[in-house]
């Protein structure tokens, strides 16, 4: 079985890494979810990084607001996939923590997905997993038929709304 | 041997892709390149990506500038991994094409690098990759000491040039 | 009778997109509204764009949010003129749908309106198809004429109220 | 025959609209270039607005930098369809010119391309008159197909340039 | 007396206009408040201005939303000083209004205040009318004094609430 | 004859100032050029702002770059009319300028014009002294209709150069 | 017994002001809290900053919002380090409060925190003092590990919420 | 003799940092400059922010851009004052450096001077070395005196030039 990390700058991060949590664990895969913050335990979040491979996980995602740093000081650490969720938690709508997260210096890079997004961020882990572990490319197949199921859904009542 | 596929919407943005090319292949990575427009050849971009499993792709880096849709277009047709590179080539300093490209839907996601990030977008395939072939993550343990003694060199001269 | 469709790229666009199809309705065009996701339902949006010209459709108003490439893939798709309404559904203020929607590459315009810019979205439809449909110029002129004398209305009172 | 008008604020931004005049004399369409400003011209961009059904225009563009109002102005005294060109002319990079076209008040609509978008324009203004024209609806067919061709040719030399 | 009109675009701009009403009649000065819509009510704006001389008023204050080119048009049909207030009308926090307004091409300038700056507008035109009418100077400097002795009081309630 | 103060945060503003001071006496207007700095000559700034009505000078046009204070705090020492001229002097296009001078708080009202707008500053002052110098209001609309010559010149050239 | 000033540009300001008070008493820090405005009372703020050094402040902490330029007129009248704290107060998500107070020309810095950053300002000037009062910097390392422990206790919550 | 480091992200930004190190060592301070990368020498920048109250460091100066982390990471290691330099390297103007220092979380501080502002980043540390060594407030001082006096010189250079 798989493992990814799921950390968190802020507790009150959890809302946006929620979705992410949510569909690596409906895809059977198993999730570690972390406080860990770049600036207040810088300790922690070297040693985190720095024990991942040897704690068995293949995937990090790191979500983190304003100056999002974590998603970076984690990437410093390791070569391990390191996936961004840039999460608004400033008057800035997000801005901040995307380019703090996107735009790494060369050689460290961040998977980087959209602001807040957690769900995202999931599904990517999984496609990254999904090259070593062909049962989970199997069932993302599944999960965008039954995406694209619900859009068709919602078109069908969309046009009997408005005929 | 892994394959990567390394997709522009221009010719023009050849440059900003090379050092993604040059990065994997020094790692021994095969990399196919290609010019695919999702708008001028949308049927291409279509049965490139329906196809790339099939044709042996693990990993797909797509660049664009403007209204970046290439990344999001692949990633709509398959459930590999694909990494957006936003290209600068309007007036707006790549903004655009950032947000064309990060701001992704729920569902589909797509693992956004830097502006014009090419050597980064080559180096997260790697590290995508290095998940299930473990001589390249060896290579990028060497590549992340290699970076460190070259920044410890400059380092070095700029103690010297300044005391 | 003309015929415009309007697509949107999820349910929850469908307040943005209902002042276009009341003015195209008031106006005695057909409308047809339909979900139709970019990136979750691809196939769905290409079909629906390769058969428009032959299912009588002579203009498309495309609404989606955040990285906003439903307009652009239905244009890339058709030579009918589509008109893009970039929908605010990120934090971003819509600054991404926008973007994503209007910086379209040369080759394959999209004609973008304002932000939720529903009304003006079926106005524009209305005043393309008056060139074919001369009836349609003629309640456009109406139009004009009963904003004006709304806005005059307005004035009366506002001079009123503060004389 | 049809007539499109190329209307722009100031001569300077000839090189702009060139694109979208070349195209649209490439297509057989008739085309009369402008410089009216609706600032220092107010009265001209009104008279050729009024004017412009009865000089046998279906379609306008206008072209503006800065707080470009020039597509607003003479879309307000029109029915015809005004596509806007948002032109970089300040230090702005074109956000400017763009927020001033784009965000049109409900009532009065002009169908934006990109910034610089001259090429864009004409085709758009192709488009809508392919509705009325179907010759011009075959030569647009052609135009993407010969689009889709110099693509693949760049993608045949780009595949022998990388192997 | 000197007289002042205040023109809103739409009457839901009344709330930002307000305060600039109030401070210019607090002065003594003659007010006129009017709605008049640039792409809605064009001849009406047009007429506005070019009588605005004759009709004895001395400074235009044009409030506006979204593409703001209400103060703009104004202006080019007047050279009686115009002041903009950007007004905040749409998802983009007001910088569109506020670039529409004071990015004006060289040889129509609008005096542009703060987003939604109503009292600003107002005390900007008496600073004006200051210059020809000798009283409102003296006005203007109580009226500082004013604001002074209040921020006084802010600061000595403050330092006993936080000593 | 009226008179101008055209102050300067730095003396490499002068190039975008030149246009204002050269409008001015091509009016009739006495103008004072000054190098002022905001926060390296603070007592300056305070002293001409105090001084400025007894030495004669009706309006001051304040140009500054970056955190560009100086009309500000030109505008907190005197009621005179200031006009703001937002420098591009850093890498973030003039717009850290111009939200520094056009964003006043309430009460401190600073009359806007666009980003290195030299020249129309020089014509707002003609624009506010003309209220009182009736001759300058002559001279402005021959200025207008100066400008609408020229651009009818630029447009019959245009019209040559493309039929 | 170090002192600083915590000078805000309006009574509003006060609770974002608040956090920099309460861990400044915490640290044992004597703290004077004003409100002075740069533009309603620009006397009071040159004054305030000219006898700062005799009223024995250390540093001065100035909060501010839209053109804020509280920070950079009190620098100019001093050489004490000046923190400034941007405050959201427009409808610009306090991009422009930054702006204003961090983009200082060369030879007046301001050392700015992040926009709404109270806190931060309030342990940036502990951070100061430390350098001159050792028991500053002894709490301040204790104050680190607090956080450190807060951010462990979070993560075992964390922990145990997901597991 | 106080001691200040000058670290810097990369040696491409040392142009920027000499300002800084050219006016501290004028006022007859210790520098030491040094190229340390968070993210490609993440454990020299944990060491070297640790040690630094040892190695007798008082402030720390650091530069980087992109996502400039640099300033966080080694603010994050120490309760010394350090002061963030955001570099413009990216295609972004600098806003992506300048967000990703300034907008630290709370319990962090960054002290953030202007984009490429490395002459203030220098005289900030003198203005916080100058209390507890009083003498650098006396050259504080005088460099003030000088700076106003070139101002001074320059306003009367413009004078002659301008009268």
């Amino acid at each position: 079985m798989p493992k990814v990390a799921v950390v968190m700058g802020s507790k009150s991060d959890a809302d946006v890494c929620l979705p992410a949590i949510k569909v690596l664990r409906k895809f059977g895969v198993e999730v570690a979810a972390r406080v860990i913050s770049a600036h207040r335990t810088p300790e922690q979040a070297r040693e985190f990084a720095l024990s991942a491979v040897d704690n068995g996980f293949e995937v990090i995602i790191a979500a983190a607001g304003k100056a999002a740093h974590l998603a970076g000081v984690v990437a410093a650490h390791t070569t391990l996939p390191v996936i961004g969720i840039p999460v608004k938690s400033s008057t800035l709508d997000g801005l901040d923590s995307l380019l703090s997260m996107v735009q790494m210096p060369s050689g460290v890079p961040v998977a980087c997905v959209g602001i807040n997004g957690g769900e995202n961020a999931g599904l990517l882990a999984l496609q990254i997993l999904s090259l070593k572990y062909p049962e989970i490319m199997k069932k993302l197949i599944n999960h965008r038929e039954a995406m694209a199921a619900q859009v068709a859904e919602d078109d069908a009542d969309l046009q009997k709304e408005f005929s």
